[in-house]
Protein backbone atom coordinates (compact mmCIF):
# COMPACT_ATOMS: atom_id res chain seq x y z
CA UNK A 1 0.00 0.00 0.00
CA UNK A 2 2.80 2.60 0.84
CA UNK A 3 4.42 3.79 -2.39
CA UNK A 4 7.55 6.31 -2.03
CA UNK A 5 8.95 8.18 0.90
CA UNK A 6 7.34 11.68 0.51
CA UNK A 7 9.76 12.89 3.22
CA UNK A 8 11.21 12.81 6.84
CA UNK A 9 10.61 15.45 9.30
CA UNK A 10 13.17 17.08 11.09
CA UNK A 11 11.96 19.83 14.45
CA UNK A 12 15.02 21.91 14.94
CA UNK A 13 15.83 24.32 17.46
CA UNK A 14 16.99 27.32 14.97
CA UNK A 15 15.65 26.98 11.32
CA UNK A 16 18.66 29.50 10.18
CA UNK A 17 21.73 27.49 12.30
CA UNK A 18 20.00 24.43 10.64
CA UNK A 19 19.86 25.70 6.91
CA UNK A 20 23.64 26.34 7.29
CA UNK A 21 24.70 23.07 8.56
CA UNK A 22 22.91 21.08 5.44
CA UNK A 23 24.43 23.49 2.67
CA UNK A 24 27.91 24.24 4.35
CA UNK A 25 28.83 20.88 5.75
CA UNK A 26 26.63 19.19 3.95
CA UNK A 27 26.40 20.46 0.56
CA UNK A 28 22.76 19.96 0.16
CA UNK A 29 20.26 22.01 -2.26
CA UNK A 30 18.09 24.01 0.93
CA UNK A 31 15.02 25.79 0.16
CA UNK A 32 14.60 29.28 1.76
CA UNK A 33 12.03 29.17 5.37
CA UNK A 34 8.81 29.26 4.78
CA UNK A 35 5.87 30.23 6.89
CA UNK A 36 2.63 27.34 7.26
CA UNK A 37 0.72 29.66 9.88
CA UNK A 38 -2.10 27.22 9.09
CA UNK A 39 -0.12 24.27 10.30
CA UNK A 40 2.09 26.12 13.17
CA UNK A 41 5.33 25.36 11.57
CA UNK A 42 8.00 27.18 9.48
CA UNK A 43 9.90 24.91 7.02
CA UNK A 44 12.82 24.44 5.40
CA UNK A 45 12.95 22.17 2.44
CA UNK A 46 16.16 20.09 1.54
CA UNK A 47 16.50 18.64 -1.78
CA UNK A 48 17.67 15.26 -2.32
CA UNK A 49 17.64 13.02 -5.91
CA UNK A 50 15.52 10.91 -4.38
CA UNK A 51 12.93 12.65 -1.87
CA UNK A 52 13.57 15.65 0.55
CA UNK A 53 14.37 15.93 3.89
CA UNK A 54 11.63 18.92 5.93
CA UNK A 55 13.19 20.49 8.82
CA UNK A 56 10.49 22.28 10.61
CA UNK A 57 10.28 24.71 13.65
CA UNK A 58 7.28 26.21 15.86
CA UNK A 59 5.39 29.20 14.22
CA UNK A 60 3.38 30.91 16.25
CA UNK A 61 0.98 29.76 19.43
CA UNK A 62 -0.19 26.28 19.64
CA UNK A 63 2.36 24.96 17.35
CA UNK A 64 1.91 20.99 17.09
CA UNK A 65 5.52 20.61 17.34
CA UNK A 66 5.99 22.59 20.65
CA UNK A 67 6.07 19.71 23.03
CA UNK A 68 8.42 17.93 20.78
CA UNK A 69 10.75 20.89 20.84
CA UNK A 70 10.23 20.72 24.87
CA UNK A 71 11.24 17.28 25.38
CA UNK A 72 13.97 17.34 22.63
CA UNK A 73 15.43 21.17 22.77
CA UNK A 74 18.48 19.31 20.82
CA UNK A 75 16.10 19.07 17.81
CA UNK A 76 15.05 15.60 16.71
CA UNK A 77 13.89 13.32 13.66
CA UNK A 78 9.74 13.64 14.33
CA UNK A 79 7.67 12.12 11.64
CA UNK A 80 8.24 9.96 8.00
CA UNK A 81 5.45 10.56 5.32
CA UNK A 82 4.53 8.21 3.12
CA UNK A 83 2.54 8.79 -0.11
CA UNK A 84 -0.57 6.46 -0.80
CA UNK A 85 -3.00 6.37 -4.17
CA UNK A 86 -5.85 6.91 -1.80
CA UNK A 87 -6.32 8.12 1.49
CA UNK A 88 -9.60 7.04 1.94
CA UNK A 89 -9.03 3.30 0.88
CA UNK A 90 -5.93 3.74 2.99
CA UNK A 91 -7.57 5.02 5.94
CA UNK A 92 -10.17 1.95 5.92
CA UNK A 93 -7.17 -0.67 5.31
CA UNK A 94 -5.59 0.83 8.57
CA UNK A 95 -8.49 0.58 10.64
CA UNK A 96 -9.24 -2.63 9.47
CA UNK A 97 -5.96 -4.16 10.81
CA UNK A 98 -6.56 -1.97 14.21
CA UNK A 99 -4.34 0.69 14.06
CA UNK A 100 -5.07 3.99 15.01
CA UNK A 101 -5.87 7.21 13.44
CA UNK A 102 -5.09 10.32 14.97
CA UNK A 103 -7.72 12.58 15.18
CA UNK A 104 -11.60 12.42 13.96
CA UNK A 105 -10.22 9.74 11.38
CA UNK A 106 -10.85 12.35 8.56
CA UNK A 107 -8.00 13.22 6.24
CA UNK A 108 -6.93 16.83 6.78
CA UNK A 109 -5.76 19.17 4.23
CA UNK A 110 -1.26 18.81 4.72
CA UNK A 111 1.39 21.36 4.36
CA UNK A 112 1.78 20.01 1.07
CA UNK A 113 -2.12 21.08 0.03
CA UNK A 114 -2.78 17.19 -0.38
CA UNK A 115 -4.96 15.24 1.92
CA UNK A 116 -2.81 13.69 4.94
CA UNK A 117 -3.13 11.35 8.12
CA UNK A 118 -0.77 10.90 11.15
CA UNK A 119 -1.10 7.23 12.66
CA UNK A 120 -0.48 6.60 16.02
CA UNK A 121 3.49 5.58 16.90
CA UNK A 122 2.11 3.37 19.56
CA UNK A 123 0.88 1.27 16.58
CA UNK A 124 4.16 1.62 14.56
CA UNK A 125 7.42 0.93 16.99
CA UNK A 126 7.38 4.02 17.79
CA UNK A 127 7.72 6.37 14.63
CA UNK A 128 5.18 9.08 13.96
CA UNK A 129 4.07 8.25 10.80
CA UNK A 130 2.10 10.29 8.26
CA UNK A 131 0.22 9.30 4.95
CA UNK A 132 -0.56 11.59 1.84
CA UNK A 133 -1.80 11.02 -0.79
CA UNK A 134 0.17 11.23 -3.79
CA UNK A 135 -0.39 14.38 -6.30
CA UNK A 136 -2.18 13.19 -9.14
CA UNK B 1 27.60 17.08 -1.24
CA UNK B 2 25.07 14.78 -0.12
CA UNK B 3 23.48 12.64 -2.85
CA UNK B 4 20.07 10.43 -2.29
CA UNK B 5 18.56 9.29 1.01
CA UNK B 6 20.14 5.52 1.17
CA UNK B 7 17.86 4.62 4.23
CA UNK B 8 15.94 5.91 7.54
CA UNK B 9 16.62 3.80 10.21
CA UNK B 10 14.34 2.87 13.19
CA UNK B 11 14.86 0.46 16.27
CA UNK B 12 12.28 -1.61 17.07
CA UNK B 13 11.61 -3.60 20.13
CA UNK B 14 10.19 -6.53 18.31
CA UNK B 15 11.14 -6.95 14.90
CA UNK B 16 8.65 -9.72 14.33
CA UNK B 17 6.28 -7.57 15.44
CA UNK B 18 7.35 -4.44 13.65
CA UNK B 19 7.64 -6.45 10.04
CA UNK B 20 3.85 -7.40 10.71
CA UNK B 21 2.84 -4.17 10.73
CA UNK B 22 4.57 -2.88 7.80
CA UNK B 23 3.62 -5.47 5.84
CA UNK B 24 0.29 -5.59 7.41
CA UNK B 25 -1.41 -2.29 8.27
CA UNK B 26 0.88 -0.48 5.56
CA UNK B 27 1.07 -3.23 3.17
CA UNK B 28 4.97 -2.87 2.35
CA UNK B 29 7.13 -4.69 0.84
CA UNK B 30 9.02 -6.01 4.11
CA UNK B 31 12.54 -8.41 4.35
CA UNK B 32 13.00 -11.45 5.96
CA UNK B 33 15.39 -10.27 9.15
CA UNK B 34 19.23 -10.76 8.47
CA UNK B 35 21.76 -10.92 11.51
CA UNK B 36 25.02 -8.90 11.59
CA UNK B 37 26.79 -10.21 13.78
CA UNK B 38 29.76 -7.68 12.89
CA UNK B 39 27.22 -4.59 13.44
CA UNK B 40 25.47 -5.93 16.12
CA UNK B 41 22.02 -5.82 14.64
CA UNK B 42 19.39 -7.56 13.09
CA UNK B 43 17.63 -6.28 10.33
CA UNK B 44 14.91 -6.31 8.18
CA UNK B 45 14.18 -3.57 5.11
CA UNK B 46 11.36 -1.90 4.29
CA UNK B 47 11.44 -1.39 -0.16
CA UNK B 48 10.08 0.94 -1.27
CA UNK B 49 9.79 2.46 -4.72
CA UNK B 50 12.52 5.72 -3.98
CA UNK B 51 14.27 4.51 -0.92
CA UNK B 52 14.53 1.99 1.67
CA UNK B 53 13.41 1.79 5.98
CA UNK B 54 15.75 -0.05 8.23
CA UNK B 55 14.39 -1.46 11.01
CA UNK B 56 17.16 -2.42 13.25
CA UNK B 57 17.05 -4.77 16.63
CA UNK B 58 20.42 -5.20 18.87
CA UNK B 59 21.98 -8.53 18.01
CA UNK B 60 24.28 -10.17 20.30
CA UNK B 61 25.67 -7.81 23.92
CA UNK B 62 27.98 -4.83 23.41
CA UNK B 63 24.84 -3.66 20.38
CA UNK B 64 25.76 -0.04 19.42
CA UNK B 65 21.58 0.27 19.56
CA UNK B 66 21.25 -0.63 22.65
CA UNK B 67 21.23 1.98 25.10
CA UNK B 68 18.77 3.80 22.37
CA UNK B 69 16.46 0.93 22.79
CA UNK B 70 16.77 1.16 26.75
CA UNK B 71 16.10 5.10 26.61
CA UNK B 72 13.39 4.60 24.22
CA UNK B 73 11.78 1.07 24.82
CA UNK B 74 8.78 1.69 22.38
CA UNK B 75 11.25 2.43 19.82
CA UNK B 76 11.99 5.48 17.47
CA UNK B 77 14.04 6.60 14.69
CA UNK B 78 17.40 6.09 15.19
CA UNK B 79 19.31 7.78 12.17
CA UNK B 80 19.14 9.24 8.12
CA UNK B 81 21.65 7.48 5.76
CA UNK B 82 22.99 9.98 2.95
CA UNK B 83 25.16 8.78 -0.01
CA UNK B 84 27.94 10.47 -1.07
CA UNK B 85 30.89 9.34 -3.68
CA UNK B 86 33.96 10.51 -2.33
CA UNK B 87 33.77 9.23 1.45
CA UNK B 88 37.48 10.50 1.97
CA UNK B 89 35.93 13.44 0.17
CA UNK B 90 33.25 14.18 2.08
CA UNK B 91 34.98 13.81 5.45
CA UNK B 92 37.47 16.20 4.82
CA UNK B 93 35.20 18.51 3.93
CA UNK B 94 33.22 17.96 6.77
CA UNK B 95 35.88 18.36 9.03
CA UNK B 96 36.87 21.94 7.80
CA UNK B 97 33.48 22.94 8.29
CA UNK B 98 33.57 21.92 12.02
CA UNK B 99 31.80 19.16 12.23
CA UNK B 100 32.34 16.12 14.24
CA UNK B 101 33.19 12.46 12.79
CA UNK B 102 32.31 9.78 15.07
CA UNK B 103 35.33 7.22 16.74
CA UNK B 104 38.57 7.85 14.98
CA UNK B 105 37.39 9.82 11.86
CA UNK B 106 38.24 7.09 9.69
CA UNK B 107 35.72 5.40 7.12
CA UNK B 108 34.08 1.82 8.57
CA UNK B 109 32.73 -1.04 6.28
CA UNK B 110 28.87 -0.51 7.12
CA UNK B 111 26.43 -2.75 7.06
CA UNK B 112 25.92 -2.83 3.36
CA UNK B 113 29.70 -3.48 2.98
CA UNK B 114 30.48 0.29 1.35
CA UNK B 115 32.42 2.25 3.88
CA UNK B 116 30.29 4.68 6.36
CA UNK B 117 30.48 7.35 8.35
CA UNK B 118 28.48 9.15 11.73
CA UNK B 119 28.33 12.35 12.41
CA UNK B 120 27.86 13.82 15.74
CA UNK B 121 24.17 14.79 16.24
CA UNK B 122 25.21 17.55 18.08
CA UNK B 123 26.48 19.26 14.95
CA UNK B 124 23.06 18.38 12.61
CA UNK B 125 20.36 19.76 15.07
CA UNK B 126 20.13 16.85 17.02
CA UNK B 127 19.88 14.27 14.20
CA UNK B 128 22.50 10.89 13.74
CA UNK B 129 23.63 11.12 9.86
CA UNK B 130 25.12 8.37 8.63
CA UNK B 131 27.29 8.63 5.45
CA UNK B 132 28.00 5.85 2.98
CA UNK B 133 29.92 5.95 0.02
CA UNK B 134 27.73 4.93 -3.17
CA UNK B 135 27.95 1.42 -4.59
CA UNK B 136 30.16 2.52 -7.99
Amino acid sequence: MIGRLNHVAIVVPDLAVAASQYRGALGADVSDPQDLPDHGVTTIFVNLPNTKIELLHPFGEDSPIAGFLAKNPSGGMHHVCYEVDDIIAARDRLVTEGARVLGDGEPKTGAHGLPVLFLHPKDFSGTLIELEQAAS
